[in-house]
């Protein structure tokens, strides 16, 4: 997390993410929602899914990778479940939609699902599966992305850090909201320990022999030249941690994610032409809503997350450790913290934003 | 897995299971269903949940903590979800028929959900998953279970090791079947590795200060203290390794299988009386299924997947590595071997056995 440096209200940065949106030709709803998801996840403190990404938008817009006005089809649909054609536009707003969808059918038959073709990165997967909360619902959803992540046993990345979500309410409580990568670590944090020039711990990412590496720039170059090695799944190497799980976990977000609704899986996520140009990703994505009250009676059900939550935060504490945490809670302390004090931009954030402003000629919100 | 010793027919296994369970009350069709459960594990080469089990299953029985002949009871139902009060019968019958229920809804409706409370050890959650293969379905199931694992940063076992089953077809490659607990190792592995008297590697468990440590015998020791420590989530301790998504994702199942259909949850599982003595233990568990063609049509999926699955297998091989696995894949070729060959049975399950044919009065099938 960036703490020192420039801080900008969460406002002011989603208005003017609305605009660079709009400037490149986005709808205004799909502009407004785009940017509220990328702030959102400034605001909860996930700062590699922020405005930090906005530029490699604006890049994908520009080159028509995405597109900015796209024709999104309904593919199939049941009484509970529907597939969309992106038509290869921003993943927020066919993100966004699908998910209503998905609440929609599940207001109707007790759950519903939504499975996207032909789409970009969405940003961060908890955004989608915490609309649910506000309805009473259970909220799901997984997307694949960017190749990075080797099979165990396998020498070369085949998928992506794949992550999920599941958003529960509670009562009282904060609502339980796991948003996580089935990679051990993300690629980001490499960066990190690379700048710092810090060997990271065995059991994160593997070199081109598909031998765990302590060495992180190893690990980057490797990814630039496509020279083999990647990211972990969550439990590592091999057996001896059960990697193997982390894995599955991939696959699973995979299968739904890509193969389920019919887009691309495995390494062709993001191709390329012939001639080495990019071409549309045709990332998948997959949301899920469940009512409470399909199930038992909500205030039973919330009483029982609330208690659930208070057992597990008033367990003893393991020697050394200060606090157990419920997952999101991390992050709705940042996001209180970060809607008053502003959201703090490191200063290479800055000039990329800075830099936008100037080429689309809006104001710069710095 | 048990390699030596005798080799028993399942066929004929599966029958001595189903009249053990005739003669300890269970109705002729809950005792054949209970018994091809158990017995599948066995095929399957998942030891620890097969007739291994027997005697825990009819000593539960005996002392009335598992109705033989059950109430079960819908609570809640709407066109897509049910919840089931299983009665405290056994959870194979009521998995079964749950499992069932939820596929008929997805027949009618897309997707299906089934959510049981009042239950009992239900054996692999692979099992239910699998039962929506033969109708082109996604399977899904989770159960809570046992209090061994201790979330991040806590001291005390707090849930259990709560496995979750993902199993989805393919065309001519054979289906995906994750079927994992979500520690980074059963108890049971503690166990053979306390009778080798070799240490576990760092990550595996904790003590009772809830620090990691090598010795087997010190955890089982403090399990049966309650001493304080347990088996760690999938990722280890900490956050080095992000063991807090494998505590989330214990959590998940947790909050899927026990707050959804109102079961107990955390260290409420397994309650005892002011006497010490066993009460029922009101488990709970989580069933679903998606139709395939209620997103795109089979035979598009069941393509995709079988590419999948080759080009996972075709992958190129880390330094030293021989094969790169499916989720299922050898559990599927150890049931082929085992189906041939025989089931093998250890010295101290062929004993077991044998006293639980004694005590019932019925032929031993060994």
């Amino acid at each position: 997390m960036a703490e020192t440096g420039t801080r900008v209200q969460a406002d002011v940065l989603k208005d003017f993410c609305r605009r660079v949106f709009e400037k490149m030709g986005v709808a205004p709803d799909d502009a407004a929602i785009t940017a509220d998801v990328l702030v959102q996840a400034d605001l909860r403190g996930i700062d590699s899914h922020g405005v930090a990404r906005l530029g490699r938008y604006v890049n994908g817009l520009r080159d028509g990778i995405i597109v900015a006005r796209p024709e999104e089809k309904v593919v199939t649909e049941t009484p509970t479940t529907v597939t969309l054609d992106a038509g290869a536009g921003l993943g927020q707003p066919v993100g966004y939609r699908a998910m209503k969808k998905a609440m929609e059918k599940a207001r109707q038959y007790g759950c519903g699902f939504a499975a996207v073709r032909n789409s970009n990165h969405y940003g961060i997967a908890g955004y989608y599966a915490m609309m649910a909360l506000e309805q009473d619902m259970i909220g799901f959803s997984t997307t694949n992305a960017d190749v990075l992540v080797v099979p165990t046993f396998g020498r070369d990345a085949m998928y992506g850090t794949n992550p999920l979500a599941l958003a529960v309410p509670a009562g009282q409580e904060r609502p339980f909201v796991l948003d996580m990568a089935t990679s051990t670590v993300p690629r980001g944090k490499l960066e990190v320990y690379h700048r710092l020039e810090k060997p990271i711990p065995l059991g994160w990412a593997t070199d081109e022999r598909g031998i765990p590496t302590t060495d992180p720039g190893r690990v980057l170059d490797n990814f630039a030249k496509r020279a083999g090695g990647g990211l972990l799944p969550l439990g590592g190497a091999g057996e001896e941690f059960s990697g193997y799980k982390g894995y599955g976990l991939g696959l699973l977000v995979e299968i739904l994610s890509a193969v389920v609704p019919g887009a691309a899986y495995l390494t062709s996520v993001y191709p390329k032409s012939p001639e080495g140009k990019p071409l549309p990703a045709n990332l998948g994505h997959f949301f899920g809503a469940w009512r409470l009250d399909a199930f038992r009676p909500v205030e039973e059900f919330k009483a029982d997350m609330d208690d659930l939550i208070r057992r597990l935060k008033g367990g003893r504490l393991a020697e050394g450790a200060t606090r157990i945490y419920i997952h999101g809670e991390k992050e709705f302390e940042e996001a209180e913290r970060r809607s008053q004090a502003g959201i703090p931009l490191g200063a290479k954030v800055v000039a990329n934003l800075q830099q936008i402003a100037a080429e689309l000629g809006l104001p710069s919100p710095l």
